[in-house]
């Protein structure tokens, strides 16, 4: 593999290309990217072009020697390369608002990645993502499949269950927002401290320890969460992520931000019902936001990441991808949180599901560190979440209304009853196009 | 064993007594019972009185040998007992009037074994079974405890795991109107059917299979909840057991009763919340039953159960319990479905929690047919709940803050957030009296 | 089902019949066996004949309205039956004797299901019984497969594994021994003790308990290998029975057994050595009893099973497959103890693996009653051996060399190293006839 | 912990320690070992004296800042240290020679931490081990218990199970060897490979993969034991490592040197006996090789570790005990193979014993990575000899006989029945001295 790597980057018109390519540049010397490939498709093709000729000319005011091509034609783009990242969204911002505002008008949680917005992400993407895979099987068998594309857990175990594909990675920036916010409130230096996160994506805890081996998560957990954390020392971004401080301590792990929907479901679903009425949900904004950006990625003098990009949230993402990449082709046996295959790492969920935890990663891939078991109130929670997800995952395979119905049946996010029906149903016909396997031939929704 | 009986029920003064009396009565030639203690506390001085006569009326009119005591004193009850019988109510129906108003006047699920309500029944009783099992410890330890006080599972698994007793079985008697509405259904007779039950209390789900050895579940399924469901066939009760038919039959197991708070949670809250403005909760409505009961029962004439106890609600469950004596006392080997240790039997549980399953009751015990693993959508909302039990058996013992905390947290019936902590606190002023371990000397509520 | 029963035995030749036919006589009434078909090979066709005229006498002495089919064309007699039981023997007894002959002649145990001819013994069976699982599937698709050709255990695994077929009973007439034993020294009837059996073929341990509950295991142990054993009481067959009293009486349950070859391997090993040299081993033995029987089932005049049967070894076998067919058809709800799926029943052993354990049985088949866990003592042998069967099945369906090695250098009989090799490549050799996936074409042994 | 560290070295009159020193020695700019205690009996004494004062030699030559202390006073040594050593041997090597002896003049395998010897050495050493934890609870709390008197794995296990200290970490050269032995034959740098092992103690197995993710383990399975193993390449000592290649290839990981008494069990017994009838047994040479050293040691010009000390084996064993103390005082975060709690990094045994697997070591300790669930042929022997050594490990608690006879009966090194029994017994009574917990007060042998 040590000859010059080869890339490509499904969804490369994403707002987000720019922190990828800048993670490419600062790497140059120890991951010699020659070649990236930023494909998209026809709908994206004007963003492409924006943000594909933004990395070109990235990549010349950075003079290293690296190609950038920008191409609609998926199959050439996978050729021979060494890892394909996924950061594609099926639909765009407008399915994610959908997303948001279908649910957010029965009265309940409206969210991309969680609720009933999340397993809609999942029955858009899986069909896509399994897509990939097969090309990849035929056009770059050796590859690596690098995914953050949302729902990254449930994408990575899509992969792995019904792709047979075993060279994949799930990611998630939001571990690397954990490590940085519990360094600032320790006022630590994040390589002093060691991390062991463990669950799925979107729903893991994490312990910290010193480098003396004294164990730090409740004293975070205080300042995080106490009734004397002080906001000065928050890192901005999570000073709304409340939680009720006796639960959190009685934990004694370290909850993550998207813990919010399932410990403050009724507090959550006010603030995103405000903003429901008021400045609009956050695909909304975001999508404000995006165009900003498209604006600036336009200049023709912009040869950097510009500052604007952090407000779109996901920061650290790509550059986690570079990270990860990196550490597989230098062998560097970093510890990241990556979502892979269980395999009894974590003893409470199905062997061979997908999970998120801190993992070795080598040149032949992931190995998790060991977790073991959660004490109750984790697992309970865990394990509903899991299988929640499994039946989502068949539902988006399979496009079987039942399967999809239980799936909103079990997910805490949505109430049960007939209202989930109602949902389901409205969401489906509003998603009709993305979601062929629901809809064979003509046949019309349940 | 094979000399005469000898039994003590605890809470011998409620309105099911007189259904206890008459189960021992009809099994009299194979279960002799010579001796039945009828126990309860000063506060249930005067019901145990009324139904205590009744119940020497029955025995008389029955012509047995056998004395019916009446006492306030439990260890002198329990002294050398075959069999200890619990069916008190601590706080009596206030109690659960309590269970029922305060989570639905903050618009949650407001029912007397599940949710908030059911988690604070589990907080007031497992002390006293705690306390029962030590005076059984002393006084009579082969004695068997057949429990029917409700949250029966939490207190049959808090009775092996705190009070290490293990001759304990836990009743309920859905499993026994499950039973009767899927022959009622099939109009096929009961002894003819196999039912396979499995999960926790007031949450499992069964597979009923003929004679021949044909499945019949999905018949069962599509016959009370299917689009041409005859509602002349289904039996009275459970006319209102409103489920999603895709749903359930995508479970190909039949849900209980009371997977409608979980199944059909918004529909189910709805229903309540109009009980509430209107009639009443259903602790109001039997509240009202029973007065009229022990209004009959004073009847100096009346030396026999009447009809109007079967609007109670609890049909079944006293004889159901003179059913697992007679088992246990004869080693009938009858196939019942019972609360026990798991120890495997449910693959997807703890291996040292109490499950429901269909077991074989034998003189040595239940011995629980295996199960094995779930499917994920049944997985999933079992597993949760299982949690939440231990939290809420942990709180119980501990009279722990958080824990009880984190019990409300996790439990799919109690909204997260701000509201469960407003809840929690409530509900444990309200009913401070019944909750010394959350009130230790004088110490405020949190 | 409820119409006449049709049933065919594959190895129907074999000296068992008898017992098998005078099972179905006694139990005409409630099931009534209009057809049965005796199906054997060319081989054994005058096996075949003596037997099944000797059988058609029988029924006809009876008096019942049964027909008896003799036929070497096995496709036709599996045409629509109810039931098939299996009794055949590839190679016949001459096999076993070299399963016998060859281990010893190398100092190791030499047996028909334990150690190395256990395995060739699975090596040979397995493709015959997938081979008639195939054509099951065709020609009688709801049959049961109630199989009890040795090694009964593997032979189930195989089916449900590799054939993919669920209705399958494998059957051992061990524990039918073993409660006969436990109840003459306990002086009790079989019908007051209730017994736990867990395990697999031929290695399973069981718990005895007492109409009133009592446990009476350690009792049982006492009297059968305590040092005050009475040889008087303990049954012939068994008094040769030896185990170490301390280390049984530590298991706190009673072996099979066969167990002798495992617990006191030194022992055996020397007890069959010395037959070795003298009379002959087991299987020369019987084949003289066998020849003797043969000539008794030749007397037209004989029409009921001989004495002489019991002899054979093997008793209470066929009445076992009569009275699981009994149970199935008449849907008893009996508990036996038979191999099926595990499913959990037996924690320790993965989940898909075939475990003989207590069931009940009943028209959809048996329900194994939950066992759990062993102590360490049993789970450590127990999960040796299961590894080395699964070893074994894979190398009867592969053929593979190196998986055969596997299986026999973990077979606790067989002492590893280079003479593990040396026995494996003489016993291929000297049963190549029946080895085709060992020996596809032409190729030599290895 | 950041001061000077002070150390106790539990069996400091080792032949050993001169590597231990020069261990810290080579460490002390980032490892400050400050104070050295060498710590042994009144036995040991002669050799403590001769030892300890070639190391005052070894740190004085080397110019640190480390005293070295020699004391007989156990607590006196404990008080406040930071990491405890143990690498004493109970009954010194004349114990060992009986362990070997006596089995083999049974013919059986007669070795130090297997078979028999093994369990002797544990019976004898791991009350001694619950002592010093004893003491460690009162005199150094916080300090970590580096194990490595054999057998490791058992002792370990005995510590966290019946000593509840967890900060224990058993240690053993056998992986060192390993890495050499692969790096060597695929002429690769240590460094660039990574190697997976788990299994426990001198029963593990492993895998390779390359620094480009390729997995390399069956090129070493063949470099070493194929057929075209090429003995100048493959590192002395182990070049009498025989396997069968069919075998080991079979496994798809590579066997460590311990599995010849299981893979090869015959040929070693023979091997075995070879030696006990001619040279003498291993502990003999070694007892021929100590005293030469001893010799050497006395040598008060000697201030170096002699090339002999890597005759006397248990090479590495000393470095690697170093290198631990140095990954945790530093928190290193490397990867080492050490004895540690399992909690499910191997799903196929028991949740809280110890296993021996690569882990990460930092300061709060042995992050052990994820292994997950063996194939069937390492499986079974792995589940075997993990309840053999559960039952050991009980027996040296508890001092029970049958318990003894029940680990006797299981150990596959060992032919069960009377001879087990035999050995048993006769070993009992050898090391009586030794075994108070067998022999209380008078109590003769059973
Ligand atoms: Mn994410
Ligand atoms: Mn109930
Ligand atoms: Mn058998
Ligand atoms: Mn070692």
């Amino acid at each position: 593999m040590k000859k010059g790597i080869k890339i490509a980057t499904i969804g490369g018109g994403s707002s987000y290309t720019p922190e990828l390519v800048e993670g490419f540049i600062k790497r140059y010397d120890e991951l010699p990217v020659k070649e990236l490939w930023l494909v998209d498709i026809e709908e994206g093709r004007e963003k492409l072009e924006i943000v594909g000729n933004m990395a070109k000319r990235m990549v010349k005011a950075a003079g290293i020697d690296c190609e950038v091509h920008l191409t609609l034609n998926r199959r050439e783009a996978l050729k021979d390369v060494d890892f394909v990242t996924t950061q594609f969204r099926v639909g765009l911002l407008d399915a994610r608002i959908k997303d948001e505002r279908i649910p957010l008008s029965h009265g309940m949680i409206g969210q991309e990645t969680n609720g009933a917005g999340g397993m809609f992400k999942a029955f858009r993407t899986i069909p896509v993502i399994l897509d990939i895979v097969k090309d990849m099987k035929e056009l770059c068998p050796d590859a690596w499949l690098i995914n953050f594309t949302n729902p990254s857990g449930m994408v990575t175990e899509a992969v792995l269950r019904y792709g047979k594909w075993e060279k994949v990675i799930g990611l998630c920036n939001v571990p690397v927002g954990a490590v940085k916010s519990a360094a600032a409130v320790l006022n630590k230096k994040e390589e002093d401290l060691f991390f062991k996160f463990a669950g799925i994506n979107h729903l893991h805890w994490h312990r910290v320890f010193d480098k003396d081996g004294t164990e730090l998560t409740e004293k975070v957990i205080d300042a995080l969460y106490g009734p004397n954390a002080d906001p000065a020392v928050v890192v901005e971004n999570i000073k709304n992520m409340r939680f009720l401080y006796e639960q959190v301590k009685n934990l004694k792990m370290l909850p993550c931000p998207y813990h919010r929907y399932y410990y403050m479901t009724d507090n959550m679903l006010k603030e995103e019902l405000e903003a429901f009425h008021n400045e609009g949900t956050r695909g909304e904004v975001v999508k404000r936001i995006e165009a900003k950006l498209f604006e600036l990625y336009k200049d023709p003098n912009l040869d950097h990441k510009p500052e604007e990009l952090s407000k779109r949230g996901g920061a650290h993402y790509s550059d986690a991808a570079c990270e990860i990449i990196n550490s597989i082709y230098n062998n560097k046996g970093t510890v990241m949180v990556v979502s892979t295959r269980n395999n009894g790492a974590i003893d409470d969920l199905p062997y061979d599901c997908a999970v998120e935890v801190s993992s070795i990663i080598r040149a032949h891939g992931a190995e998790p560190v060991n977790f073991g078991k959660f004490p109750p109130a984790q697992r309970g929670l865990l394990q509903l979440m899991k299988a929640m997800e499994e039946l989502t995952i068949e539902a988006a395979v399979t496009g079987d209304y039942a399967t999809a119905l239980q799936a909103f049946t079990l997910n805490p996010l949505v109430p049960s009853g007939d209202i989930a029906k109602t949902v389901l149903d409205e969401m489906l016909e509003a998603h009709k196009d993305y979601l062929p396997q629901f809809f064979p031939k003509e046949a019309a929704v349940h």
